[in-house]
């Protein structure tokens, strides 16, 4: 495909981001990455975030520091216990303590800010609102209603200079149909990291739902 | 008026976020304060938060840090000189150099996700459009997209735990009207802080925008 435009990709150095991009770059956009460092207790995600940037050769990766501890409310800021060992049908039947709240309305939010600056208004995030995720911020309906809030909020759309679009390629799919999909298009996943819960030297603990979420998805997509 | 519940409102220690905390206050909610170190040139404002937070004993006072400086775009946050004596035309006639792109969308991202732990749904901003403002992310038409947005994207909204509200008692009125508001809430303005770019000291530069607007409300308000 023909190189249209730039987009900024929200990066936070998983599977789902990580295909994300891969989606973005073959779609023919220069990317800029986008990262948060908001006091997440997996901050070595970073680090991979970092990897696949370096990777994905993008224009530039941008780690923005946003303390959100404070605020808390989540296993993954807070002094909360990460849920470990659940089934896979407890992990679908409700939004999880690993749940941060507003957390896609803030990064999108300061994704508008850099993506004003850059002039880029293609924006990509790897929500999926299928399988276990139970995030209310990851539902095309919230993503529809971002998009248009982000069109009255900017200098650049009201001088009509650019309109935001959000991008959800993965929104509809599965973890085993994103993996398939980033196979294709070239992802090493050997990069990636999602484990919430890692040990001090940045281990997958193999037991939060994010850990068993991936376990699955890759087994499902490289069969025995 | 009696007390029917809580508020969150958005501080930043000016005249207008101050007025907004009166009149919240005045309505009888109970109201934690929210505030930002964004990489300000005027942090100096944060204490002046500071000191109204204590003055109207609010519940608590949070201040987030999030560092907007590696964005730009902005003279608040970047190496762009702040305008300095404009004539009130001129200041009228556009989006000014201060704007600091999506700003009002990441602050009220960061209340919602801090009003979800709180449990608290009302949100006021000191917002207004009139005058000489110029901000797109002041308009009736963009605070109601955020709000629409902000009742999806929530675990509370989604539960049903709650609904945003985001009150913006200041939109149609003119600074004049804000101090005359204020004072009759018992406002001391003493308290507050506009300046863009205060001197090291932090004094008042008495030429940017924000000051020139200052003065010409409250030379309107307290006429000889």
């Amino acid at each position: 495909m023909q190189a249209s435009s730039h987009a900024l990709v929200l990066l936070s150095g998983g599977v789902d981001s990580t295909t994300c991009l891969a989606v973005a770059l073959d779609r023919g956009y220069g990317c800029y990455a986008l990262s948060f460092r908001y006091g997440q207790r997996h901050e070595v995600e970073l680090q991979a975030a970092a990897r696949i940037a370096k990777r994905f050769g993008v224009l530039r990766h941008l780690i923005t520091d946003i303390d959100l501890r404070p605020i808390g409310g989540s296993a993954l800021t807070d002094e909360i216990i990460v849920p470990k060992a659940r089934s896979l049908t407890v992990i679908g039947s409700g939004i999880p303590a690993t749940y941060v709240p507003a957390r896609n309305t803030i990064f999108l939010s300061i994704a508008l800010a850099w993506g004003e600056v850059l002039n880029v208004f293609e924006i990509f995030i790897g929500v999926n609102c299928t399988d276990y995720s139970g995030y209310p911020d990851c539902r095309p309906e919230y993503i529809a209603a971002f998009e248009t809030m982000a069109n009255l909020s900017t200098k650049a759309s009201v001088e009509g200079r650019g309109k935001f679009k959000i991008h959800t390629p993965l929104i509809a799919l599965s973890k085993v149909e994103i993996i398939r999909l980033g196979t294709a298009l070239g992802v090493d996943y050997t990069l990636t990291h999602s484990c919430y819960d890692p040990n001090p030297e940045g281990q997958p603990c193999g037991r939060c739902d994010s850990c068993q979420l991936r376990d699955k998805g890759f087994a499902e997509a490289f069969p025995r």
